[in-house]
C-alpha cells in the first residue's frame, strides 16, 4: 500500500512537470514562425528516415512482447513497423509541413461606427493531450499536427507500442532542436503505468483539450474522467441510403465501394437502407456484396431476395462492424431513411444516392451528422480526401470542431481591437 | 428518507421529460425559417408589453419573499422589474429578431479534384441548458438568443426570481405559438428544487451544451458536475496597461472610463499597470480616479505618489472587485505588463495604451485573452459594442466560442458534400 501510494504521488508529480513544461512551451510556440514549425517537421521527417534502424529495433522489442502476450494478428499488424511504414510516416510530416500555417489568419474583420477596428484572429489552442492506442505512427502524426497549429502536445501512446513510440518521439525532438523550438513542444509520457492517464485527465491547469484515439472503452473512460473538454472520435456507424430515384448503376458502384473498399475505416458503410420503391435494384447490389465476400444481414424483405442473406438482429442496426458485414433494410422513402439514421446513426457520415434533387436536399438538411453526402461514397470521410490535410480523427460531437480534425481545427481565436482613444459612453 | 428518494426520482423523471421534449423541438427548430423565428421573437416582445401588469405582479411576489429573506439591496435591485425594464427586455427581443439569421450560412466551400463539392454549413447546436441567477430578464434574453440560433433551450432561473421568470417565460411561449413553432423550444424548469440543477447536468443524452450565468460558485459547480461541455463566463479580472509611450491625455481618459463608467460589469478594469517610464503620468490618473470616488490600492511605488493610496495586498492582483476599487502597480515596460497579465489575468479583456506600434503589437500578440485592445476602454467588452448583437456572456475559456457569445456563437456546422457518383480509389 505505502509503495503504491508513493508511486502514485511520483506519477502525479511527473505528470504535473510535463504539464508545466508544455504550458511554457505553448507560450513560445504560439509565437513561432510558420517557417520554424515547418523546419521542425521536415527535420523530424529526415530523422525518421535516418534513424529507421533504431526505430525498427525498438519496434522489434514491442512486437516480441506483444506476441508473448498473445495479441491478435490484427493488433500485431497495427503495431508492426517496416521501412515502408516509416517512410510513409516521414512523408506525412513533410505533407503537414507543406500545408498553409493556420495560425494568425484573420477570420473576420470589421470597423465599428465609433472607429474601433475589430479582428477575429486565429490562435493556437494551447496544450493538447493526446491519448492513443496501438499504432506507433500516431506519435508522429498527432505530434506533427499539434505542432503545425502552434500547440504543445503531451502524447500518451499505448503501452504495447512504448519503445516504438519513444524512438519516433526522439526524431520529433531532433526536429524541434534543429528548428530552435522548445523540446517540450512535443512530450511523450515516459511510463506505461495506467495511472498516468488518470493523472493526465486531471491536469486542467495545464492541458486545454484532450483528444482520445482508440476504441470505445478508451474514449468513454476519457469522457467520463477528463476535467478538460474532449474532442472525441466515437463510432462511425455510417449509412448509405439508396432512394427510389437512384441511378441503378451508380447505386451498385457506390454501395460496393462504401462497404468494401476498406472495411476497417470509420467511414465504411455499416448499414444499407433501400427505398421500398427501389427494391428492384437490391438483388444486383446484394450480388455484388456477396461476390466480394461480404456477409449480408437483412430484414425480412431483404432475406426474401437472396438465400444467402442472414437475418439481421436488432443490435445490428447499432453496430459498427468494421468488417466485411453489412446490415440491409428496406425503408419508406427518404423520410424513412432519415428517421432510421437519426435514431441509429453515430453522427459521423451519411450518404444518399438519388437523382431526385429535392429528396437529396431533404436528406442533407435533416440528417444530423458531421458529414452528409449526396451521390458519393461514405469512404470519402477523411481529412485528406476533404483537402484539409492530415487529421487526427473525425469528431462526432455536436460542437466544433466537428468532422475531420486537422491542424486548423486544433485552433481557437482571439479578438484584436485597435482604437484611437475610444471610451464607452 | 423514502419521501426524499421519491421526490428525487420525480425530479429526475421530470427533467428527462423536459430533455426529451427539447430534443424533439430542436429537430423542428433546426429547420424553422428565419421568418418564423423572427415572428416568434417579435410576438414575445408584444406579449411582454401587453402582459406587463401580470409580470409586475409576479415580480412583486418574488420581491416580497426576497425582502423577507433579507437579500442585499444589490440583489434586490437585480431582481426588481419595472415598466422600463420590461420595455427594455421586449426591445431586446425585437433587436434579436432584426439581426441576420446565423443558420444555414455557408462558412466555406470548395471543389475537390475528383469533382466533389464540399460546403461547411452552419447548423444549430441543438439543445442548450442555461442556468442563471437572480436577473429575471435573462429568461427572455437567453431564450431569445437560443431560439435565434435554432436551438431549443431549457432555462433554469434563480429560485428568487421564480415567479417573474415564469411570467416572462409565458410571453415567450405565446410568441412560439404565434409563429407555429413548438412550445417546447423554450422550456423553464418548473421547480425551485436545487436537485433539478444536478439532474439537468446529467442529461447528456438530451442537452448538447450548458451555459451557466452567475457567480463563481455556480460556475464552478456546473463545470465540476456537468457531463456536457460548458460555455463558462468566468471572471473578468481585466487590466489596462499604460505604456511609457502612451499619450498622457488619452491614458487619463481611458483609465477613468475603463474603471469607473460602470464598476459592476465584467469588462471593468480591475488592475492598472503603469510602465515605470510613464510614472510621471500616474499622479493625474490617480487624481481622476480618487476624485471619482474610486478606492486605489497601490504597490509601494504608487503609494508614494498620493497619500490617499492604500497598500495593495497580494490577493488584490487576482481580485475582480466589481466595485469602485482599483489595484495599481508599476511594471517594467510592455514585457512586465504581459508577464503580470498572463499570470494574474482571467483571459477576458486586456488593454494597452501606447503610441508605440511595436509595443502595441507585442502586447496584442502575447497577451492570452479573449479580447485584447489597443488604445480603447476595456468596457467595450460586450457583444452589442462589438456589433454582434445580444449576448449571453463573454466566454473566457480557450476553446471556441471565445469572447462574446451571441446567437452566431451558439451554432455548429456540418459538411455537406455533393457528388456525381464518385467512389474512393
Amino acid at each position: 500500500m505505502t509503495t503504491d501510494f508513493l508511486v502514485k504521488l511520483d506519477i502525479a508529480a511527473e505528470m504535473r512537470k510535463l504539464g508545466e513544461a508544455a504550458r511554457a512551451a505553448a507560450a513560445e510556440l504560439a509565437l513561432a514562425s510558420a517557417a520554424a514549425k515547418s523546419k521542425a517537421l521536415r527535420a523530424a521527417a529526415v530523422a525518421l528516415n535516418d534513424q529507421r534502424g533504431a526505430i525498427l529495433a525498438a519496434n522489434a522489442r514491442d512486437m516480441a512482447a506483444a506476441e508473448q502476450r498473445g495479441l491478435t494478428p490484427a493488433l500485431l499488424d497495427r503495431l508492426k513497423l517496416d521501412e515502408k511504414r516509416i517512410a510513409a510516416t516521414a512523408k506525412g510530416l513533410d505533407e503537414i509541413a507543406a500545408f498553409p500555417d493556420p495560425v494568425g489568419a484573420v477570420l473576420a474583420e470589421w470597423t465599428r461606427p465609433n472607429g474601433l477596428k475589430i479582428q477575429r484572429v486565429r490562435v493556437p489552442l494551447g496544450v493538447i493531450g493526446i491519448i492513443y492506442e496501438s499504432r506507433p505512427n500516431v506519435t508522429a502524426d498527432a505530434g506533427g499536427i499539434a505542432l503545425k497549429a502552434g500547440n504543445a502536445a503531451i502524447l500518451r501512446g499505448g503501452s504495447e507500442s512504448f519503445h516504438s513510440s519513444r524512438a519516433i518521439h526522439g526524431c520529433l525532438v531532433d526536429g524541434l532542436k534543429a528548428a530552435g523550438l522548445p523540446v517540450a513542444a512535443i512530450q511523450l509520457v515516459p511510463t506505461t503505468d495506467r495511472a498516468a492517464v488518470g493523472e493526465m485527465l486531471k491536469l486542467s491547469e495545464f492541458i486545454d483539450i484532450i483528444v482520445p484515439r482508440g476504441g470505445r472503452s478508451l474514449i468513454e473512460r476519457v469522457q467520463a474522467e477528463s476535467r478538460m473538454p474532449v474532442i472525441a472520435h466515437l463510432e462511425g456507424n455510417c449509412h448509405t441510403y439508396v432512394d427510389g430515384a437512384a441511378d441503378a448503376e451508380m447505386a451498385r458502384r457506390i454501395v460496393l465501394n462504401a462497404k468494401m473498399r476498406r472495411t476497417g475505416v470509420c467511414g465504411a458503410t455499416e448499414t444499407l437502407l433501400v427505398d421500398r420503391r427501389a427494391a428492384k435494384l437490391l438483388p444486383a447490389i446484394l450480388q455484388d456484396l456477396l461476390a466480394a465476400g461480404c456477409e449480408v444481414r437483412g430484414d425480412a424483405a431483404t432475406q426474401k431476395l437472396d438465400a444467402r442473406v442472414k437475418p439481421a438482429t436488432a443490435a445490428d442496426w447499432d453496430t459498427e462492424f468494421l468488417d466485411a458485414i453489412i446490415a440491409v433494410k428496406l425503408v419508406e422513402g427518404v423520410d424513412g431513411a432519415i428517421a432510421h439514421i437519426n435514431r441509429h446513426g453515430s453522427h459521423h457520415t451519411e450518404a444518399i444516392i438519388t437523382e431526385d434533387q429535392a429528396a437529396a436536399e431533404r436528406f442533407l438538411a435533416r440528417v444530423d451528422a458531421a458529414i452528409v453526402l449526396h451521390n458519393g461514397s461514405t469512404q470519402f470521410a477523411d481529412g485528406g480526401e476533404f483537402g484539409m490535410g492530415a487529421e487526427i480523427g473525425i469528431s462526432t460531437g455536436k460542437l466544433p470542431p466537428r468532422g475531420p480534425v486537422g491542424a486548423e481545427q486544433l485552433t481557437s481565436y482571439k479578438y484584436v481591437v485597435r482604437g484611437t482613444g475610444q471610451t464607452r459612453p
